[in-house]
C-alpha cells in the first residue's frame, strides 16, 4: 500500500516536475497533474485488496500522492453513499438513478476530499502555511484540515458568501478575511501574498494535489457499482476540479486494468446565470470565455472562468458527454422534491444535477433504463436560506389541525 | 441475522406486552422496553459475524426490533467515528480521550439512530402517521425518515427552536407547526391529537423503539474499542434516551457474553440552567423534580423533567457514575477550542461533555490515563449562531495582513 507517485506533468505543455518539492502551476501557466507508475501500482491495487481496506478514500493509497501514511491528515472520512433514488427516479422517468452524496463527508461537502489529500501532502512537503480564495465550502474544509494538521490557513472570501462558511473558518482558527468584492478579488489578494510573502497557493488547480482527492469520487462510484461505470454521470461544475478528477480516475482505472474501455457520458451542469462551459461546449470550443455578470443561488458553481476549463471540455468531448444549464427555479424545485420523496436534504448544486437529469431525460438524451449517477456536492444543512413553506403558528391550547 | 425480539416489558412494573402490535406507554405510565431472546441471538451475534457486516447500525440486527430487513428505512447511516483527540486531550490532561461523533449521521445528529429504527418499526407495524413534539433535531430526523418511508409526520416545535430544524421538517414534507410556547406545550398539543384522532405518539420514550436505535451507540463504541468498554463515558443528557440506550446495550452485550463484568462509569452531563438529573443524583434520589425556569444555549438538553429520569439515574448509580452541570461559557469555549485543535465542529451539547471531562479531570474523578469517551450528538453545522471572532473586511486592492 505505497504511493506509486512518479512525477508531476503539465496538463498543457507536458513539462515534467519533481513531485517531492512544493510546486504550483507550470511555467506555461497551466495546472500540473500527478502521474503514477501505474504498472507498479497495479500489483497491489486490485479489486480484492481494495475491498479489504478501510471504507474511506484512503483505501486507494497506491494512486494517492501521500508517500507516508503517517502524514495523513484525517477528519474521519467515510466512503459516501451511492443512494438509489427509486421514488424520485420514477417521477422523472429514470429506473436506475443514484445519488453520490458527498454531503456525508466531514465539513459537509465534497471539498473534504481535496482538503484531506491537499493538506496531508502540504504537511508532508513541510509547508507551514497556505492561502486560498474561496466561495465558501473549500475554505471551510481547508481550514478544518489545516487545524487538524497544525498548518496555518489564510482564507479570503467574498463578504456575500454564506455565513456558515465564515463560521467554519473562524471556529477552526484560520486567518479569515472578507473582501468587499467577488471571488476574483479574493484571488488577487491571495496572489499578491503568494508572490510577496512566499505563502503557498492552495487555490483551485494552482497546487497539484487537491484534484487527487477529488479523483477518489470516481474510484468510489466505480467500486460501489461493482467495478462498472455508469452510463451517465452528472456533475455540478464551477471550477471543474471534480469532473477533471473523476475523468483522471477513470483513465487510471483503465490503465491499471480495473475497468474496460467503456466510459460514462460526462455531463457538466451549470447555472443559467453562469454557464461558460455550457456555451463553450455548444460552440465546440477548447476553452471557455469569461461569463459576464455571473449570478446564481448555487454559490459553489458561480465561477465565470475556470483555470481548468479546457480539461473539463476535454473530458466531455472524450466521453460523448454534454453540458447543460439549469435555472434557479429548477434547482429549488428539485431540492425540495428530493427531500419530500427520499428524505435527503441536498445543496442547490446537487439539485442542479437532478434538474439536468430530468431535462436530458425529457430530451431523450438519457434513456429510461440507463444507469445514471448524479453527484451531490454538499449537505443541505449548510444552506439555511432556501425557500420552504412557512409553518403555521399554534397557540398553546390549540388543537392540532389533522385530517 | 434475524431479530431475536421477544416481547415488550414495562421498565417500572414489569408488565408484559405483545411486541407485534403498536404499543405506547405501559398502563402504569412508564416506558416499555424491548426484550430479546438473548440466548438465541448469541448463536449468530458474535464478534466475528458482526465484523463482516456492513459498517452501520444495521449490523446489530439480532438485537434490533425489525422483524424483516425489507422494512428497513435507511438514509445511508454509517458507523460514526470514534476519533482520538490527542491534541485536545493533552490540553485537558487526558491521554486517551475519544469523541464518538454522531454529527456524521444523516440529518446531522444522533437522532437519526432512533428515527431509523423507530420509523422502520412503525412502517413494519403498519402505522401510517405519527406525531411528536420536538426541540429540533428529533423532528428533523423523524421527518426525513418519515419521508423516506412514506409515513406521514406531524411535528410541533417551539417557535424559539433553531430555524434549521424548521427547514428540515418543512423540506421533507412533514406537517410542521410551531407553538407559541415551550416543548411541554408542544407535547400537550400532540397528546390531545393522539387521544382524539388516533395519531401514533412518537414522543421520547412513549413508543418503545427509538431507544433501540440509540442503543446502537453503545454497541458501536464497544466494538470500536475492540470489544472493550471505556473507563468513563460522558453523555449530554436531556430526555436521557441515549444514556438509557447505551446502558441497555451494555447489559445485552454482557448477557450475550460479548463483554465481561466491567462497565464504564456513566456520566450524565447537563447545563447549569437546566440540571434536574444532576440535582437528583447529588441527592441520591430515584427520580428528578421538574426544573423551574430552564434555560441554556444547548437547546437539545433543555428538558426540565424527563419521562425516563429514573432509568438515567439507575444507569448512573449502577455504574458508579455521576452527573455534572456545565456553564454556557464552558460549552462555547470548548466548542471553539476543539475546532481549533482538532478541526472538528461539534454542537454545544457535545462540547458540554468535553467541559465535563475537563472538570472531572481537574477534580481527580477521572484519572489522567483512563479511556474516556465523550459523545457528540450533532454537527456544529446545525448551530449557525455560535459566537466566533468576526473577520476583518478588506477592500479589493488591499494587501493580505500576514506576518
Amino acid at each position: 500500500m505505497r504511493s506509486a507517485l512518479s512525477h508531476l506533468e503539465c496538463s498543457k505543455c507536458g513539462s515534467r516536475y519533481d513531485a517531492d518539492a512544493p510546486q504550483q502551476l507550470c511555467r506555461c501557466g497551466a495546472p500540473l497533474l500527478a502521474r503514477y507508475d501505474l504498472r507498479s501500482a497495479a500489483q497491489t491495487f486490485t479489486r480484492k485488496n481494495i475491498a479489504a481496506r478501510e471504507p474511506s478514500l484512503w483505501r486507494y493509497a497506491e494512486l494517492l500522492p501521500l508517500r507516508d501514511m503517517l502524514h495523513r491528515v484525517s477528519l474521519n472520512e467515510t466512503m459516501t453513499p451511492l443512494a438509489q433514488l427509486s421514488a424520485f427516479g420514477s417521477e422523472i422517468g429514470l429506473s436506475d438513478l443514484r445519488l453520490k452524496d458527498d454531503g456525508a463527508l466531514p465539513t459537509g461537502s465534497f471539498k473534504a476530499r481535496g482538503a484531506a489529500i491537499g493538506v496531508s501532502r502540504a504537511k508532508e512537503l513541510g509547508i507551514g502555511r497556505f492561502g486560498m480564495p474561496t466561495n465558501g465550502n473549500a475554505g471551510g474544509a481547508w481550514s478544518a484540515y489545516g487545524a487538524r494538521a497544525g498548518v496555518e490557513a489564510y482564507i479570503v472570501m467574498p463578504r456575500s458568501a454564506p455565513a456558515i462558511h465564515r463560521l467554519e473558518c473562524a471556529m477552526t482558527g484560520a486567518h479569515l478575511f472578507l473582501v468587499n468584492g467577488l471571488i476574483g478579488d479574493a484571488g488577487r489578494i491571495i496572489g499578491k501574498a503568494v508572490t510577496e510573502c512566499g505563502l503557498y497557493d492552495a487555490s483551485t488547480l494552482k497546487e497539484p494535489y487537491r484534484i487527487e482527492g477529488k479523483k477518489t469520487l470516481g474510484f468510489e462510484i466505480v467500486e460501489q457499482l461493482h467495478w462498472n461505470v455508469p452510463d451517465v454521470l452528472l456533475y455540478p461544475t464551477g471550477g471543474g476540479v471534480g469532473i477533471i478528477g473523476i475523468y483522471k480516475a477513470l483513465m487510471e482505472l483503465r490503465e491499471t486494468g480495473l475497468i474496460g474501455e467503456k466510459l460514462p457520458r460526462m455531463v457538466a451542469v451549470q447555472a443559467e446565470g453562469c454557464a461558460p462551459i455550457v456555451r463553450a461546449c455548444h460552440e465546440r470550443k477548447r476553452e471557455s470565455q469569461t461569463w459576464q455578470d455571473p449570478h446564481t443561488i448555487a454559490f459553489g458553481i458561480n465561477v465565470p472562468k475556470a483555470l481548468g476549463d479546457f480539461l473539463v471540455l476535454d473530458a466531455i468531448y472524450a466521453t460523448g458527454g454534454t453540458a447543460i444549464a439549469v435555472s434557479n427555479g429548477a434547482m429549488e424545485r428539485l431540492q425540495r422534491r428530493l427531500a419530500e420523496t427520499e428524505g435527503l436534504l441536498i445543496c442547490p448544486e446537487g439539485a442542479a444535477t437532478l434538474a439536468a437529469a430530468q431535462q436530458l431525460r425529457e430530451q431523450g438524451w438519457i434513456a429510461a433504463n440507463e444507469v445514471v449517477v448524479a453527484i451531490n456536492t454538499g449537505s443541505g444543512l449548510k444552506y439555511g436560506d432556501v425557500p420552504y413553506p412557512q409553518p403555521r403558528l399554534l397557540e398553546r391550547d390549540a388543537d392540532l389541525p389533522i385530517a
